[in-house]
């Protein structure tokens, strides 16, 4: 099952996101260990949790994202290993209570640490890593950094309690929904690429700068995965086509067709999202109604204007191999899509 | 049911925590105010569930402990305000989620958050409470404030999932005991008390002082806490005699009992504990045991150890109305077993 995503002509399928490995590499091996030293806990069930999603073999962008953007303004300090871990260990903990409050069974293809450990520990362990976030972040004596940082923490869970609060409910709006991954997705990718310049001592053009480019580029990574949950296959994504369905979320291309779509359709959309009727022939009645109406190719329309400004954001830069990198990190995030 | 604890000859049967009350009743209104206004959101749910915790009559004891020991050594700023709430928020967050990982049906005679908006609702508001805690924090910019609170944050969250690793254990010794109880309760009444001198620019003298105070008050608490749940009613505790024993809570008395008895009740104490056998006729055998063997008037003596620490610490500190009160919150404390 999967629908077809056409793409305008002009992306780049090819766009990778290994210039950004390339320019951030040295930087991550240091990055990846302070990961495993910092997670490491006498308390032997923290380290075995927190390595499972650890080493799962997601990508790392969001420190990426920090480490580019500290050398893409010559910052020559030590402080960007940690905020990056920082920015890592948030990400990670969010993700553990995400997979409580969704009560997911798969992360990236593996199970997750809540069917393994229980809910329990995927919640303190969570609370674990958070803490730590914050003692990384404090041990850099950047208070701006702090700032951003713990500011990007409340909104995350603001972002993700609206979610919650609008779940299972069909009358969700586009601007709910873009209200909801702003918060808790685009916050984090804007927060991780702000404190790079923070660090470097630039100005409020550089953070300005940043901190779009880190929130479109956010905004344009969760609706192309959105799309990929209704078009992709388990092997790419590390979750199976339907999941988002299954687990009743709403999404851009569920919003577009309940809105697009007859009162029949309607009803059938209330009956799954709300109701739970979520079986595979109702999976495929989705994906056939999100493809009837363009659904697909009009999120990945929407994620190409986030994208778009989030290039723009980054125009006035001076031109470095940092900033090659992350604009073509963009590009990569529509290619998913392809 | 419950045991009557004798006490010591000597406790102050009439300590109370009002003189800690009168001497930070100013500042108290203005934390109570930012506590209802920084627990405020957009998204209704966050400040339902969060002042469903906050509006429940808890004796706010440890942002208390801020303010008094930020007046003790004449703190003439406005940081004590912010840190105070930072610390009754982390306190909130914490309880939101051990009621999740406890499965809490009840706290201080309430239904819990998560019974009637949820496990989900509750981790998610206790990360938002968690992120404005920080945030407060930062705000104060003081980065040693920083690094006790959040050094905190990540030790009470290693010494949750520690308790939940030798959770139904009755092999879990004395020493692990202590280890789980300095971590998730003292450590928080440690910072709370620190971050009074820390923000007055005191030396180390004075922080040890404070920090000392507050682990071992805390320690005190929280043992005292343990035994009121095997012999104080209800009303008093805003729980039921025998919670911890249903939820298979491992505590002092507990243990004592454990070490103290014949085989066959060792037996007994694993098919309640670690079988979950625990209903009334085996509440009140393990009441009957717990008294048989002295378990709680022991309990209470370790207590009073730590409550004698805890009062020497601030020996050397020039006398004050906030040390006299400090020093009665002790008194206060083992008082409640009486």
């Amino acid at each position: 099952m999967g629908v077809v995503i056409p793409l305008k002509e002009g992306n780049d399928r090819q766009a990778s996101v290994k210039p950004l490995v390339a320019v951030t590499k040295a930087d991550m091996d240091r990055v990846n260990q302070l990961i495993l030293a910092r997670a490491g806990s006498d308390v032997q069930m923290i380290p075995e949790v927190a390595n499972h999603l650890i080493s799962s073999g997601g990508k790392r962008l969001r420190p990426m994202l920090t480490l580019a953007s500290a050398a893409m303004f010559a910052y020559r300090g030590e402080d960007h290993i940690k905020l990056a871990t920082s920015v890592e260990f948030m990400h990670t903990a969010t993700l553990l209570h995400d997979d409580v409050v969704d009560e997911s069974d798969l992360r990236r293809g593996r199970s997750t640490a809540r069917m393994i450990w229980g809910n329990q520990a995927s919640v303190l362990v969570g609370d674990f890593l958070l803490g730590k976030a914050f003692k990384m972040m404090v041990e850099t004596g950047s208070l701006e950094a702090l700032d951003v940082l713990s500011t990007a923490a409340s909104v995350i869970a603001e972002g993700e309690v609206f979610q919650l609060s609008i779940a299972k409910n069909m009358e969700t709006t586009e601007d709910d929904y873009l209200a909801v991954i702003r918060a808790k997705t685009a916050a984090l990718f804007s927060a991780a690429a702000e404190v790079g310049p923070i660090i470097a001592g630039m100005g409020t053009a550089e953070r300005n700068a940043m901190r779009s480019y880190g929130i479109n580029l956010g905004l344009a990574f969760q609706l192309i995965d959105d799309v990929l949950d209704y078009g992709g296959t388990a092997k790419d994504l590390g979750k199976n086509v339907g999941d988002d369905f299954r687990e009743g979320k709403i999404t851009l291309p569920v919003v577009l067709a309940y809105r697009r779509g007859t009162e029949d359709e309607r009803a059938f959309w209330r009956q799954a999202i709300e109701k739970g009727e979520n079986n595979d022939a109702a999976l495929q009645r989705a994906i056939e109604l999100i493809s009837e109406y363009d659904c697909l190719r009009d999120t990945v329309a929407r994620a190409e204007h986030y994208a778009a400004i989030a290039r723009d954001a980054l125009a006035p830069l001076p031109d470095s191999a940092e900033k090659e990198a992350l604009l073509e990190v963009i590009a990569f995030c529509l290619s998913r899509a392809s």
